[in-house]
């Protein structure tokens, strides 16, 4: 089977914290980077807060954009936790106790500890596939192209593996880092030729400071290797006649 | 004058890298504890790449959408910042060198060093406003409710201090914090209580991992300090009949 070129998804941070800058959202990159590595690109990313209808209307307009969307944040047991209820309205099906995952959280808690607030995360849209939580029990879910973890970094980083057979990916995304000591104005002209001879591979420009030197790194991105070959030869080509210092980072 | 209760904002981020998941975002989290601090809740954010009409598409929605706007990467010098011409399209006028912008490049840089990649970053929506970099020259820039800032965050937090007369924030929003040592589920159905006693304040609930101890931070919000004030008892009232040990962080 030939994979399909490009399979790309879209990000959901639920959570007030991440909003008033409280906590540091370092999931994006986790997810990307993962996403990346099995050929899914990132399109877009959405921070919003715990609020229903920002929720419910986020995830329709993310699942009929992307081919798949992944929520982090507002599984747990507390009032702020609205992402299963919400995912469960923007799908118009039942909220409910999902059995497997009843099941498995009765089970990992001690006999008479399996209260209320943890009874809450066996709640999700009805039918839904359970992500499996190797670090703390409580599982996540997916419906169709949705796929909902939690907020906590090492926590949502254990259930990735588990999701590796339900997502389908394209060519993985490869890229090639160049790094050189010189700043952006004096490569604009020759990488921006370099971006209009081709067209369909992504090269970005990002300045860097390395033990008190300014220095820029090119990225080259693409599906395809040799694409990715041809730009590193015209860039070091430019980089050359400039006596241009390329350096290791 | 009395202030405005409410004032919101919205951040974008313009950023191939921030989507490959090459790079940690790390100015969200230093502009919205920045607006906090002066009475502006950031409500939403946004992570796309760098792509004309997505970003003209998603400045118009914000900057009908919030009292402020706020972009991050896309003006330096090379062909992937794309920031200025799109905020020029999003407005409908012209993108055209911004002659302050010129003259504080050109007295930055040595005598023939002003190159064409250097050049470009004097070009800016007309008639924008500056926004002065103490660090690296190159200014950002603001039309009405949009301020474009860069994406080197060293850069971007040099130049909040010159933001500081231009933003009129509402009452300042106040935050408190208690820290336990419980897990959620414990607290839940009592916070859930203190919640619907106090509709108009925020608070959320956060599982930590401290020295090998788990724990639950409490974090409620609000422009008025006795409001805090209240659910604080409240909440304490419980965790003392609870016999929940309450932790420094």
């Amino acid at each position: 089977m030939t994979k399909k070129a490009k399979i790309n998804a879209s990000i959901l941070i639920i959570g007030n914290e991440i909003l008033s800058g409280r906590t540091q959202d370092t999931n994006t990159s986790t997810l990307a980077t993962w996403l990346n590595s099995i050929g899914v690109k990132v399109e877009e990313t959405r921070t919003i807060p715990d609020v229903e209808k920002k929720i419910v209307d986020t995830v329709n307009h993310f699942r009929s954009s992307y081919d798949y969307v992944f929520t982090t944040g507002g599984i747990g047991p507390t009032h702020d936790d609205i992402t299963a209820q919400s995912i469960s309205k923007a799908f118009g099906i039942e909220y409910e106790i999902h059995k497997k995952a009843f099941k498995i959280l009765k089970d990992y808690y001690k006999p008479g500890e399996f209260n209320e607030g943890r009874q809450k995360m066996a709640w999700m849209p009805e039918n839904a596939n359970l992500i499996l939580n190797p670090t703390s029990g409580a599982p996540g879910f997916n419906v169709e192209n949705v796929f909902s973890l939690p907020g906590v970094p090492s926590i949502l980083k254990s259930m990735l593996g588990g999701l590796k057979n339900s997502i389908v990916g394209g060519e993985p995304i490869k890229s090639l880092t160049i790094s050189l000591r010189t700043v952006e104005s004096e490569i604009a002209k020759s990488l921006n030729q370099v971006q209009i001879d081709n067209q369909d591979v992504e090269i970005g420009s990002y300045p860097f400071f390395q033990a008190g030197k300014l220095g820029v790194s090119i990225v080259i991105r693409s599906e395809d290797k040799n694409k990715i070959k041809v730009c590193n030869s015209q860039i070091l080509k430019f980089v050359k006649e400039k006596k241009i210092e390329v350096v290791d980072r």
